[in-house]
């Protein structure tokens, strides 16, 4: 099987599963755990802020993250494709009573300016919910990988400062990010107060995220994470995995990307095949179907059947490289899926 | 001063002012106030409803209806161009931990009906909120005073069964529906689970509004009430107003139509005046300028000079008629704006 | 019928009646209600505030006050006898996300500082939600219309200052706390922060309470109150009413505690009674059955019968004096409790 | 050092380790981590429950089964001294609008169920809130570590089940309560709805809890556990751990039973000590200082010095027994703490 639904599905290598075995650990929840602590130093570090901290999952690192920043009642200016507005329950409102306004999102991921301008509702009018929040993502799922310029990011910032605004950065995937752009991670997160990545991603760690930000905000998102429920004990043992996947994992991106270029350009050339190959910027890939021999769920099920697994995604369909699947293996991908559409 | 900024401002009546200086009450928390339950009764029955509950508040009966029909992380299907989305302070998240999933609306005010299925997110999927009630506006403020065809709502009535979703009217003015209409307010409302109405609008009243629905919902909004905050003591003295309000307001609405119309014609005919007329179903005119001799702020300002008061409303211009404003004020009105339209 | 039941179920006056009649009114949302901004002054001056807001009960008063002051998670440190905690539907829980933290209480409604102190839980501590506001009840209503000394109102200041906390009085009854102690109601509340106190109570009037504190704090409490639907239109006609009995009921207020006392007096040398004298401090009157020959249910029954309404309360009676019963009718209502209970 | 500060902690075994090295894992996000799901099965069977799911702490577990069972504004009867109530930040309110009433808990940790009784408010009165679920903590942690009898819960069962109301064990360390009753898990937790236990306890797991109930009860835990960030990816790797920890961990605790009985009795035996060894019924010795010679704080820090940890606890001091400290060490603990004492 040629697995490519998504880069979550990477499992541990043997180095993390060795780092696991001989962890040094302690009780977190007493900040006791050294390994912890030495993968909070080094993820800040990496994204240039003052203090970072581990979290379960990437959805708990953004929920903490929104929580720390902005109280009940606040609006939430985020982008009507973004992960956080439709893949994370809802937890913001649910929990957070914070209230969502969802901004039209371009095929780059971008929230229009003018847009968001536009949603912050008048300060001295008590029918108008306030902003509290501008949430970013980068890379951007739903738009297929795509990824945010950093001149982008300074029109955000410079806004965002302009209105009181902090800004967050579901960077879940900003290592990809940052290769795409090739530039260190902390020249695209200098334009956000905060981000969240993942571990557990492309940089393969079977567990974890780390919310990033300014020495007081780790402090409140510490706290938030505690009644969330994500303070944990000798949590060194996943915490050794995150350390290989930050230190090994994220030169290892670029091949992804590679991979992806290439499996895309592949099917590119399949008639049956609607692409656009701009829009391939990192490890995802993104296409559509040209005729309707197949429907997106048909094809994933005879793909399945032929050893490839890939899912529907927006009446569409989505590959994603990963640590997990070589270059050959992707090769060999686009052979198959060449084959299954002419067999048809 | 032609006060034609909205019908909420209307001053009760000579009738109404008698009527609280005379009204029977009680203490309503204890249900004894029979002036309100008087009105409560004859609310009902106007809109085809089993039972109804007075409220402080247009604001809010929305609330208490949607905490009455969703729980914690549900979704609120609702209109982007909402009077819920927009003025009511994000209260449903805020307070409630629904999640806002606003909808596309047209120019008529009515919700797409492929967005609406589309926007209801798969059950299976713990990712995603779980839609818990649609709610639609009628008639729509931000349209312009809109209203919704019977068509169109046998049609949402007939998907939200489909799907086991209940329906809430915000019918902040929907007796101005019934009378465009030319049907009883029941005409409108069986298609819908719940409606709010305002007795402070055109309806004439100084305070209060009422939600109607099945006997058992009413019952869960009378607790949400007392939540909130709106369970009052000796209410019949408003509720009196409501009662003549309701008796003698509903017929009158037409003549505010007429007046709307005939201004509407009015200023279309101005070369300045950007209007549609066919958009003018209510009391409510929203037109644009077409050139930028003045902004609409500007306007605004030298119309109040001139003794005609409206609103700027989402880049253009609102002007409402009510029963304070008679067809010659309204006529002079239609005149003072040619004025100063050309006097620029 | 003589009606102890409670304070809440006087009717309003024929002045009151008059004064909605004829009140002068505007549109309140926009700030256009003379008689509401004179309402609103007049009540911030006599409990010596910045500012103040009329709301249409004391649960939204306290609720809105309380919104302003705390933020989500947050605990609130209340008296567990306390009206918050027992009869606003866990409101400030339940719709602010704020975490109860109950305090016992004594028989005067006193709230041990000690406690206090030690329900502070440690800044440092995660696991500790951290308090964010003291609550106050005066006069306290389940323990009889107690008052809070002078004395004890400074210590509790001191103390909370201390710690930063803010403290709200639940002051539904504030003036008959003031008359009974012989002082202005801005001797009182001087040591709180904000004060909630009900128009609709002792003072008489249909509808209404009032919220004070800083203005800051008021514009705060706007806020809220919009959002939890407490916005209203032409409630000029309500605060006409509300000025009658904020002007002319609270000298009278202490006719209804001379009644209470002797009312309280004649019951407590009925042998089936237990009564504490020292309790009767306002205008409420808390009393036991010292026998079984009936129940606190079977009593207020046989009352009712003979023409007295009263309440069960804690297992056991209470009554309440007020504006519509005079002091014959007290006496009256002495002497039928007497035979009732002779009867047996 | 010997560390009785907590049995969070312990560090995972070699046994343990190597089960992480080797672990078979998918993503659990998909339902795909064979571990994981053995884990659940595993689990589910010990407490006789139809199914049951891994979450990353038990304050997660605690939460997210709170908010399956209860819905917005309802009541949480809940002990005064629970670990819910003082160590999990107010979560339950905070993020869930659930209303906090503490019940009085006795030294053996039970509430009276006369009180809880009390607790329970009129359903047909709209000031009060709805009690919604009652939670009972077992083995106890505030009260020493007591146990509750199988009495106590088939009464608390009866009861709440006459009440239609569902009962939750926050049963973190359950399995101790098993083993000092001699029976198994299942035969404690049959008398409530759901429990949550914990891995990373006195089972010796570096991270984790379980939350067992019926299936469909599972369900929703599953969606609540999404919201709040606690589903994770490869979580075999630390759900082999826990598997050993639930199958070799279980057995052992009677060890740390008896070591705990040893050293309370060599504590009781110290004239500077009070101790009730009543209460010392499982791996928990809590205990005070008869003279004032040091305070809990002073004697910790005295300790520490000699090469014991305990913590203050309540005015008092706590020590926990588990498998990081074997028999000889607690008697050396023993000695340690005697000779600190005479030598003052």
């Amino acid at each position: 099987m040629i697995d490519l639904r998504s880069d979550t599905v990477t499992k541990p290598s043997l180095a993390m599963r060795e780092a696991m075995h001989h962890a040094e650990v302690g009780d977190d929840v007493f900040g006791d755990d050294p390994t912890v602590n030495q993968l909070q130093r080094y993820a800040a570090d990496l994204v240039g802020k003052e203090a970072a901290i581990f979290v379960p999952s990437g959805t708990m690192g953004n929920l903490a993250a929104i929580l720390a920043h902005a109280g009940r009642g606040q609006e939430l200016l985020l982008g009507d494709e973004s992960h956080i507005y439709h893949y994370e329950a809802g937890g913001a409102s649910a929990l957070g009573g914070l209230v969502f306004h969802p901004i039209p999102t371009n095929t780059q991921g971008e929230l229009d300016l003018a847009a968001l301008n536009a949603a912050v509702r008048p300060a001295y009018d008590a029918h108008a919910a306030q902003a509290g929040l501008v949430c970013l993502e980068n890379s951007h799922n739903r738009c297929g990988g795509t990824v945010l310029s950093l001149e982008y990011l300074a029109q955000v910032q410079q806004w965002a400062s302009s209105q009181n605004l902090p800004v967050h950065m579901d960077g879940a995937r900003v290592f990809n990010a940052a290769v795409a752009l090739g530039v260190p991670a902390s020249t695209v997160t200098k334009h956000v107060d905060s981000v969240q990545f993942c571990l557990s991603k492309g940089l393969g760690a079977p567990i974890g995220s780390i919310v990033a930000g300014s020495g007081e905000f780790i402090k409140k998102v510490h706290r938030w994470r505690k009644m969330l429920g994500g303070g944990m004990r000798q949590v060194g043992v996943v915490a050794a995995a995150g350390l290989i996947a930050l230190n090994e994992g994220r030169e290892r991106l670029i091949d992804d990307h590679v991979n992806a270029k290439m499996l895309a350009e592949a099917l590119s050339q399949l008639p049956q095949i609607e692409l656009d190959l701009a829009s391939v910027q990192t490890n995802i890939i993104v296409f559509g179907l040209r005729d309707s021999t197949f429907s997106p769920e048909q094809l994933v099920e005879r793909l399945r059947q032929a050893g490839v697994l890939i899912v529907p995604f927006k009446g569409r369909l989505r590959a994603v490289t990963h640590v997990d699947v070589n270059r050959e293996q992707c090769a060999e991908a686009a052979n198959i899926i060449a084959k299954v559409l002419q067999s048809a």
